[in-house]
């Protein structure tokens, strides 16, 4: 599995999916630099955590980054909307929520991008996940598919020959399915956070999607979620 | 011409090609939201001017967001690198300079998309050019497509059936048509700065690619260049 300490960009949210993800690229043999973006969300806890988790599982640089998505607004992850709490947890993937961040996963992918160039990086990881998720249209296959190959197009490096690899280990797995790989490699849980809507202490909320997925996801794969187990 | 008022977001960097683009947009009628790129540039006077530019011509909002791109360093625009200077003209466009800003395109249009789905708006605008420029991949109409084709796929908007159109007026133009254009439109250069490494005082230095084809340019269109004429 080992493919040379090849470098790797692995955006870090601090949540569930990412650790698992980063884990994953460790596994794989690659030398990880940790991408985390600070773009004004609410649950801004998660760059805490995200900071344990690189700590944890062990990078070879984290970057924390600051765009401030909340300058366009209209997401409940970046404005004063209300977050939506308490939805049927088989409703949650069906509809594109107000949860949603605008290009969130495009600005993302752009920062990871320049840095892989930077680094001589070919390997950019990202935690998306298509089945247990809250319904983002940059989470899909399509999206990921493209940004591939726009970023032949965009760089010295792609021009140069040379072709970047957007990989997404998550993509078609649910959340048991994440949870228990991560179990597998090690990864600790109880330094992840996954709420939209944490109370002032960071705790999660409980009732949002990602609260509800993180729950469904626990129970089926028979396990408690150590991060409540306080 | 005019489109029924529509809005387009058009990246503004305080540079020439820039300032008759958003000229443009306003002539076609769009309703302009200007979007500077703070990204830790060398020439942060660009940022100023971008000001000056945007209030001269007019528009509906202006945002000024930072990216500090200088984390991820390797460039002579965002590093402690020599610009290059002093080129044979005809050769600035032929390679990739130092002063090539990893994915700086991608990461510029990223945030435009990411504003124009917050606004509704179906068009960007972005001054790249592929005749008199210095040679940077993401100028280029084969990255432009790529993205335009991407930001269906990352956007709630293009998976409700939206198309984004990447608008580039610039792209075949040499530099002397652009300012002749420019020029009829009302656009005051003399707001506007090229120059990749100014002295302190923020007057260009007249060496470097963009100087040299900002000077090749005014020369063809049989103009003085009013930034330098004071």
């Amino acid at each position: 599995m080992r493919r040379n300490n090849r470098k790797a960009v692995v955006l870090l949210s601090g949540g569930l999916d990412s650790a698992t993800v980063l884990a994953i690229a460790k596994k794989q043999g690659f030398r990880c630099y940790a991408l985390t973006i600070g773009y004004n969300q609410r649950h801004k806890i998660e760059l805490e955590k995200a900071q344990a988790v690189s700590q944890d599982i062990g990078v070879y640089e984290h970057k924390i980054m600051d765009v401030d998505l909340s300058a366009f607004g209209h997401s409940a992850l970046t404005d004063n909307i209300d977050v939506p709490k308490n939805k049927k947890v088989e409703d949650i993937s069906k509809n594109i929520p107000i949860t949603y961040v605008p290009a969130r996963n495009t600005v993302f992918l752009s920062l990871a991008l320049a840095w892989a160039e930077v680094l001589g990086a070919w390997d950019v990881f990202i935690g998306v996940n298509a089945l247990d998720y809250s319904g983002y249209p940059d989470c899909r296959e399509e999206f990921i598919e493209a940004f591939e190959h726009m970023a032949k197009f965009a760089t010295k490096a792609g021009v140069e020959g040379g072709n970047f690899k957007i990989h997404t280990p998550l993509l078609h797995m649910n959340k048991a399915q994440i949870i228990l790989k991560g179990v597998q490699l090690g990864v600790r849980y109880k330094l992840t956070h996954s709420c939209y809507d944490p109370h002032h202490d960071g705790q999660p909320c409980g009732f949002c999607d990602s609260c509800l997925l993180r729950k469904k996801g626990f129970e089926e794969a028979g396990l408690t979620d150590p991060a409540l187990d306080s």
